[in-house]
This record gives structure tokens, sequence and C-alpha cells, in this order.
């Protein structure tokens, strides 16, 4: 039943039904997590190969002894693999180590100690801002936050981020300077960029060095059949005049090993000869070996598709049940609204405003562990206090039925100890 | 014949003959390079197991599974085995990736743009300076100079950087924020610090927030019976009140594989602490699979010890071999002086002042690849321009010769210009 067409009367005795089964919930001393985009160990099995590789062969195609240093951009055999999933070209696409964020971090480490090449002073000899689309990733907004660039929210629309809210900004403040992105089933929405919001985003007028961190950690993550084709977004930023605008990210973590992956980093080529010089002071190259051994597992890009296929087998199922968990316990009730992601690795919830927090902490109460209040905001200030961040890939079946039917009976007595008050006040 | 008693008939006579010398060392067509600090495809081969390690295990002893996200400070296993070979408690060791550079780098990033955690304000806010012992090691010298760090140069002494000297600049100078350092068979003349240096580096005065980098990275590439015990720099700093000041730093990249190795740092809890926090902005943590590869290939420190003899096999007769043609060749000239090893990567060469940019010169149109001149000084300015570091480790023998009988005639040719120039001015 609808709590908001409930009498004072009926909320109270619908209260008093949630408080026993909260009880109930407490008593049965669970200890579950759905906080963390994690791989669930089944998924972890389907790259157990890797653990072998790459064998007694350590030769890439053009004879490059992988075990010694050099080659900091990479082999070419894994660029090209990546270039093709991410529609960059290969020549355009850097393989890394075994973090995307690392790449994001020194990005931004370079741009603020020395500037991009179309700074005139580094980015921290002023103040300087980023647009943060939120609900966003929060550990984004944690390498702004930490190095103090002021973080602006946008809003996300169901087609991606609001560029009519990015362009009224960027067009008459100079100091943004940056923009987080996450344009295939977003972190934690789900929603993919259209091509027209895309288009905006890359058109939009805003500073000389403006750079759009375009970071599709998911980019063939998909739980249908038919996956998004990836925007070639740096010819699209050329061909909008702005060659520059785009850093384009993504890695294996959640293709392969999360703590053992290859990450990519793609730019214009005046960006990446940039990030090449200063990416020479800290290191003399990535773990070719790494990158070697993923070309063997994967062989082309239709090996990682096939593999991905493999993911879905396993994650579409986990998905289904939360949302069916949803469904079931909250959909008459209106007192919540969720995402129903195509692909990626998390539902948004969105609760009753003002209730997010208090649902998070009755969740902790009874052991189930919810991603920390705001943390979807930059500063961790969701300014309603009602969205949720739900991560279904790591749990067994079992533990996740257990944690969402649990997890609904918090937003369904937060809900009702809201609409109880506002009632009575 | 010491060219310095030649007279100038001699010296000419000596000089055309060194020309035909020259003339046909160019006509060979040469292709040889002794500039970097590379490990041999020979040394390299010790480590091919790891190619198809950790095999069907991948879980450490406490149970992790090393495939999935977290474990910033790495795998317990191998901060053990390494906190016994540099000599620092396992609990004060942190096991990162494929590069100690990169531990330096960003210990200098995070350093600048939020300080450390004795610093009043963020090292950028004011311009700073590094103590750079030369001749020392290149990239070291680029972070500082990248990042717009002063370096001032101390002298090397055959028993470490010259104290004295670094005291009096320390004492008086709290811009001073950072020293270089590689104490043992340091980087290019093979000095090993004594304890009394050691001693004296770290109870000199300094700004609170002075740091030296202890970049340890050959604490077990000997070349000789007994290798140097590595001392406890971090309880000798904090028995000498300055429990802050050394960051350790070292690597498997010159044990196992170059480009695929693990890298550690070592420092005080508060720093250990300030560090993480950190390096949880830019990572979700290290590949621990490669961790995990290296603590089922070495077992323990002796392990690695044992592992470490087999390189000694390979490497000690080629640095005999350029020993031998040094002497053989200039011995008696007194045109040059070089360091002996007993362990390390390379050999520390003094040629004529102001003639080191000539040999290296004469040596490239030959074919032979030295190090640029002045690479061992900060800025790439050795000011008396003498010093060239060659580096014996991956050419095979006969190149090596080959190589090395090049470059004794260079800089004895190098060497009679000079002499007859001055004659003759």
């Amino acid at each position: 039943m609808n709590y908001h067409s409930m009498s004072a009367d009926q909320l109270r005795e619908t209260q008093s039904d949630l408080r026993k089964l909260y009880d109930a919930l407490c008593a049965a001393g669970l200890q579950l997590d759905l906080t963390r985009g994690k791989p669930a160990p089944e998924q972890l099995d389907l790259s157990n190969a890797l653990l072998s590789l790459p064998g007694d062969d350590y030769r890439d195609s053009a004879g490059t002894d992988t075990r010694n240093y050099g080659g900091i951009v990479g082999l070419p055999e894994i660029r090209q693999i990546f270039g093709e999933l991410l529609a960059v070209d290969p020549a355009n696409l850097i393989a890394f180590g075994n973090s995307s964020l690392e790449l994001m971090h020194d990005l931004t480490v370079f741009a603020l100690l020395s500037g991009t090449v179309d700074s005139a002073k580094p980015w921290n000899a002023d103040p300087i801002k980023f647009l943060c689309p939120a609900p966003g990733y929060d550990r984004h907004f944690s390498i702004t936050e930490t190095y103090g660039i002021e973080m602006i929210p946008v809003p996300m629309l169901p087609t991606g981020p609001d560029v009519d809210a990015c362009a009224a900004l960027t067009a008459k403040d100079p100091s943004i300077k940056g923009m987080w992105a996450v344009p295939t089933y977003s972190n934690p929405t789900g929603v993919t960029f259209t091509e027209e919001v895309t288009r905006g985003l890359l058109e939009m007028p805003a500073a000389d060095d403006f750079r759009i961190y375009w970071d599709n950690a998911y980019a063939v993550h998909t739980l249908v059949d038919e996956a998004p084709t990836p925007l070639p977004v740096l010819e699209m930023a050329a061909a909008a005049g702005n060659p520059n605008r785009v850093f384009v990210l993504g890695s294996t973590s959640k293709i392969t090993f999360a703590g053992a992956g290859v990450s990519f980093f793609g730019s214009s080529t005046e960006n990446l000869d940039w990030f090449k010089r200063h990416l020479s002071f800290k290191t003399i190259g990535p773990d070719k070996i790494n990158q070697l051994r993923h070309v063997k597992f994967f062989g082309d890009a239709d090996g990682v598709r096939a593999h991905m296929a493999k993911h879905r087998e396993i994650l579409a199922p986990k998905f289904r049940l939360v949302l069916d968990i949803l469904d079931d316990r909250l959909g008459d009730s209106k007192v919540a609204a969720w995402s129903q992601p195509e692909g990626g690795y998390f539902i948004s919830l969105d609760v009753i405003d003002g209730t997010a927090r208090r649902v998070i902490e009755l969740a902790k109460e009874a052991g189930i562990a919810l991603t920390a209040a705001g943390s979807t905001y930059p500063y961790k200030n969701d300014p309603l206090d009602r969205n949720i961040r739900l991560a279904p890939t790591f749990p067994t079946t079992d533990d996740l039925r257990t944690a969402m039917d649990g997890v609904a009976t918090c937003v369904l007595l937060a809900a009702s100890e809201t609409l109880l008050g506002s009632r009575e006040s």
C-alpha cells in the first residue's frame, strides 16, 4: 500500500509490524556487505588461467622482452584490443598498471603542479573547480577533495549529465578545469550518456584547459544482449574544436582480476606526449608481463566480449534478484525509486528525502553494511539525504537475498518514522 | 706511459696512433650500449619460474584472495622477507607496485601538495631545496628538477656523502627538505655508506620535515663474498631523535624482472600512516598476485640471497672484464680513475677534467652509447666535466669487451687532445 495515503493509525500499525521484522533481523546476527563494487569469487575464477600465464614465452609479437625495463606506453597488442573496445585509436592509447584511479590521480597531480598543454600556469596557482555529476563515484570525488579542488555538483539526468547546467557554469567560469564522468553504466545510476549529451559536453564553451575525465570503467560490462557502442569521443572532441578536452580512462579491473589488471589512458597526441613526459619522471614503465598475460588470455577484442558474457551470466541473476526484492517489498509503498541498470556494478536507490542516513544506520545495526551516507555526492553531502548505492556483485545469492530483504525493511521502517513524524508534527 | 709526462711530440705521436685506432673503431659500425643499468637476459632467465606462478593458488597464508581489490600495504609474507633484507620491521614496511621510483615520486608529490606530518605547510608553499650527493642517480635528480625543487650538490666521499658539508647546509637552511641517498653500492660510485656517516646524516640538525630518501636499491646486489649488513636506519633515526627523517625504499627490479617486480617503502609509523592516507586516494591497492608470485618464488630471505648469488656469477666476470680493460688500457696513462665496486650496477669513471663530454661524443660517433654527459650531476651539470657512468650488466661479454676497448681509446684520444691543447696554448 502507498505509504503516503496511509492514515496516522495505519502508519503506526505498519511501523509496529516493521519493527518486529527489524528486531528479528537484528537478532539474526548478520554480517553482510553491500558497500563496494567488488567482483565475486566466481567472477574472478573466470580468469584463473591468468595465474599461470604467460608461461615460457615472455616476448610480445614485436619481439620485446617484457621482463626488462622500458616501454612506457605499454604493449601494442593490449592497446590494440582495448583501443577497439574503448573506441580509441591504439596509437592514442597507453596501457599502464593495475589502477586507472592512479592514472586519474596522476593526471590531476601533473596538471596541478605543472599545468596541462593548454594551461597558462599550473592548476594549483589559483583555486580551481571541477564539475561533479551527482550521484557519482566517491573515489573520483576523493581525488579532487584531497587536493582542495572545489567540487560543483551537477544533476545526472537519464541521458547523462545535465549539459545545459554544465555549459552555463563552464561558459562563465574559466576556473572550472575538470569534470568527472562515467559515460557507460554510470556509477551509481547506471545511466549511459547519449550521443547528444556527449556532443554537448565536447562542444560547450569552457576554459582551454578544461578536461573531462571520461572514465569508461564499464564500457563492456553489460547485463543485456545489446551492449552500447562506445562513442569515438576523441574524434568527436577534435571535430568539436576541442581536441585536448578528453582524458579517456579504462581498465580490466572488473574484467579479469580486480587487483591485478591493466589500466588504459587515451587522449589526443598532444595530451599523451604531455602525460608521457611527466610519467617518465615517476616510472621506467608499466608491468609489461602482466599486459602480455592479458594478451595471451584474451587473444582479441572478441575474446574480451566472450569473457564478459560469462560475467553477465553470473551478475544478471544477482541484479534481477535485487530488483525483484525491491519491486516486491517496496513497489507499492511509493517510498523509494531505483535504477534498472543494463550494465555496470551498481543499483542506485533513492529513498524518501531525509531518510537515507537513517536507512544506512538501521541496516548497520542489523549487520548489513551499506555504502556510507552521502558517498555518491561531493563532500559526502547528499543535499536531500536520499541516495543509497547498492553493490550486488560480491555477495552470494543467499546473502544478497537476505541483505536486500533487510534493506527493504529498513527503508520501510525509516519511511514510516519520517511520515509519521510529519503527520504528528 | 704517463700522458702527463709526455713531451708535445710524444703526445702528437700518441694521438696519431690513437686516431688510427679510433678510425678503425668507427669503421667497425658498432651499435653498443653502456647507458642503463638493465639486467642482462641471462639474469632475467634466473627468474623465469615466475612466468607460471602463482599457479592454481591465489591465496596468501592469511587466506586473502589476492585476485580481488584491497590490502594497500601489500602481503605480509613479502613484507617479512624484504623487511629482513632491508633491516626494517615488516610492520613498518609497505610492499607496493613495480617501481620504487614511483614511490619516491609520490612521496615528493604528496609532500609538495599537502606537506609531511612535520610540515607547517605544503612543501610547495615556498621554494624548497634537496641535497644531492654527486655523482648520483639521474632519475632521482629528474624528480626534483621537474617539480622545481632546487638541487644542491654535495660531495660523495669514499665513506658516503660528506656529512659535514650536509650538516653545514641543513643546520642553517630550513628550506632544505630532502636528500637523495643510495646507501649501498651507490649509483654510480659503488660507495656503501659507513655506519658513522649514516649516524651523522640521521643526527645532523635540519628542518623538522627534512627527509632522507634512503634508496636501498642495491641492498643485496653484492659482487663479493661478504655483502654489507643493512643498517637499521629507522631505529637509528628514532634513537637520534628524528624518527620521521628516513624514507626507506627498495625493490626487486634488479632481483627478478626489471619491469615486473615489487617495490618497498619503509618508514616510521607516523610517516606510513601519512603515506597510506594519501596513497588511498590514488589506488585501491597494489598487484597482490605479483607479490604472491614473488613469495612463492623466493620462499624466504635466504631464497633471495641464494638467488642473488646466481646474479653475482653472471655479473662478477663482466665487472672484472671492464676493470681489467680499464687497468690494461688506461692504467699507466694517469688520465683516468675509476671505482672498484663490490656490488651494484655501475662503474664510475673519472677522466681528465673537461673531457667527459668529448669522450662521450667520440664514443657516440663510434657507435658506443654512453650515459649522457653530466647525467650523474644535478641539472646534468658536471662542474668538472669528468664523470662517466658505465653500466656493464646488459651487454654480452663480447660486446662489453669491444665497447670498453673503444671507450678506452676515446678516453685516451680525448686526453691527448686536451693535454696537447694545453701544451700548445
